[in-house]
């Protein structure tokens, strides 16, 4: 056997969240896609089932109460509350990630007062961050700007009323420095905004530690909770009473049944509520989320980045000089739990690493993007990834 | 037998659209709330079981192609479509009633023009509608007032930039005239946005004929798409092009894989599209409109008539006088599906009927509320409530 493939037996062996892989229903693909859309949960279709048949179909009306549907929204949101650093009920679980950032910059902006007029967004970020942040701009009265992350603090002034940005950049797997962004943030007086997408499940993200004052994830990439799963959304618990949400739906008010005219909106995280809850997703995602009883993220981030490395490790020794170049940098404090390859036929290469049972994803126009989710990928799994692509970019 | 019994008997028997109720899951209840939560459709269970087991788990990312997830939103539009007389290419399914509701107002708002400063709404309108009415006024820089449907045509002026209407009033029942508030609120020049959640599935809409501009609607009511299963946005062809969104998400991109940093919006009805979709609960609702196969929104709408006309006239012969006060219209033209029924105890009223397997919804402070669904509800139910009614309120 070659090197590699010894070195991911040993390190399997070692690895203790190797038996995590049972909580999931897979097989014999490499699926390193696990950042676009987690695997299936072990528990996932008989939890829906049940949902679907016994809280629909038999109590159906009566579910939204004694199935606990009503409060589901916070509860779920409790339930990721540790995975990202919050304390409970900062949380609240319900429309799309797109949705959410919506909500979470007009707020912030509103927070920031009439005198504060500019907007920063991350200019690298994933474009719909950027497309509703205009969308805000526009609403709102505000200039939009856009900066790298880096030139953030440069761009920061009396004017800043809000800044969003990503904690992993969605195509290269660059992790940023939340801890010093948002206190260069706070410094200036304005608003810290986190799209956590890239980062939740993945590694730890510390909210609360780090005094973030809003944050929005997705749930369907690292938090595996299916595909469109409900995204949730973080207010700081000394903000809530601020927030003033641009869609105040009946179901944030403080009395949802009473029906009133006024808006009078609840306290506390639910304040970030909308409409009806997609329960059928939402039950999917709770029963996900279990996943992680008795997981620790610091143990999650550690083996993300032996993953990361091994794989690393491995394209340098499969793949021909000079066919690839990684995108993702090399010091772990700046690397997410992906690594994104440029590549100058990445699309037709993705499509043949796909065919030989290794899913990645290609994102134009030349990155092959691998996503490494450590409650299911093991080292044998990156040594097989690499070697396949090795063998589709035309090495030994 | 009593005689409203004999008659229970003899409507049943005549009834074309009874074999349909075995399309649903159903006990012994008499369900009159599927104007809250419609009952489980045959098909949805192993569907749902499909879309989580095989599309979900073992085809994973592929399925944003082969299982056709990336196209649901529109494609559910479109058999949305026929339900409430709108062509195909119009309609586009995903997010809330209340985001639906905020997109579509903007939107209204941004049509309308910059001389138009004014949004009317319906003042009985169920709450979350007005809130984001408030929310919509507020970001737009128009002022809002609320007018009874009634006092909507003294109401439009030159000022009027939009016109938030509910087909059929979620309380009372009331189905107000969608044509000729359509045509007064064009004859001002404004623009007509219909809020169809009580109307949609239970009666002819006429989207189309009838020049609506736009229109919002829920799909877990008469639709029985499942617990807060994604709302609908109708955009009038000859407006798409006009159609700006107030929430620019990447899923309504004219290239939304080509990650471009600036917005260019798709073409058509997909331009109400933001984030990625909730495929369990969208593709659950796909599974549920298959109830509508071969059946006539006519006949639903003379059965539906026929029911409540039923229910009112078993409710006189059962309830002692005095008990309950109909709040729902009695001509045909004005009434939706529903019977709302005042009266002075009713929370604990509609408890003791769910005890006794009558299941309606309470409306605080005093309504007591019977939807009834002609998919799946018959005359011997209608006859079975009101008996049972007015034993619950001291009757014979």
């Amino acid at each position: 056997m070659s090197e590699p493939v010894l070195k991911a037996e040993k390190l399997d062996a070692a690895d203790d969240l190797a038996p995590l892989r049972d909580r999931f229903l897979l097989d014999d693909v490499v699926y390193l896609d696990g950042n676009s859309l987690g695997a299936l949960p072990a528990g996932v279709p008989d939890r829906v089932a049940d949902v679907v048949r016994r809280q629909w179909g038999e109590l159906r009306i009566r579910s939204w109460d004694e199935s606990g549907w009503w409060t589901a929204p916070e509860r779920i949101g409790d339930r990721i509350a540790p995975l990202v650093g919050a304390a409970a009920g900062q949380i609240v679980v319900g429309d799309s990630t797109s949705v959410n950032i919506f909500k979470a910059l007009v707020a912030a902006v509103r927070m920031a007062g009439e005198d504060r007029t500019e907007i920063l967004v991350d200019a690298s970020t994933f474009p719909t961050d950027g497309y509703i942040a205009s969308s805000v701009a526009r609403l709102t009265g505000r200039t939009l700007r856009a900066v790298t992350p880096a030139e953030v603090p440069a761009a920061l002034s009396g004017r800043t009323a809000a800044v969003l940005l990503n904690h992993v950049d969605y195509r290269t797997g660059r992790l940023h420095d939340l801890p010093s962004l948002t206190a260069a943030v706070h410094a200036a007086g304005a608003v810290a905004v986190w799209d956590l997408c890239h980062s939740a499940g993945a590694l730890p993200v510390g909210l609360d530690e780090h005094g973030v004052d809003l944050a929005v994830g997705c749930t369907y990439k690292y938090l595996n909770g299916g595909p469109g799963a409900p995204a949730y959304l973080y207010v700081r618990r000394s903000l809530q009473d601020r927030f003033d949400s641009p869609l105040p739906g009946w179901n944030s008010h403080v009395e949802p049944f009473g029906m009133r005219p006024e808006y009078a909106p609840a306290p506390g995280a639910l304040r970030g509520r909308v409409g009806t809850p997609d329960i059928l997703s939402m039950l999917a995602l709770e029963a996900a989320l279990e996943v992680w009883d008795g997981v620790s993220i610091d143990a999650v981030r550690a083996k993300s980045l032996a993953l990361t490395d091994f794989f690393l490790e491995c394209v340098a020794a499969y793949v021909p000089g000079g066919r690839v170049e990684s995108l993702t940098p090399v010091p772990h404090e700046e690397r997410g739990s992906q690594v994104a390859l440029r590549c100058a036929d990445a699309g037709d290469a993705m499509k043949r690493l796909i065919e030989r049972g290794v899913v990645g994803d290609f994102r134009a126009p030349d990155v092959l993007r691998f996503g490494f989710t450590p409650l299911y990928v093991g080292f044998a799994d990156a040594e097989r990834a690499a070697r396949v692509l090795g063998e589709v970019l035309g090495g030994a």
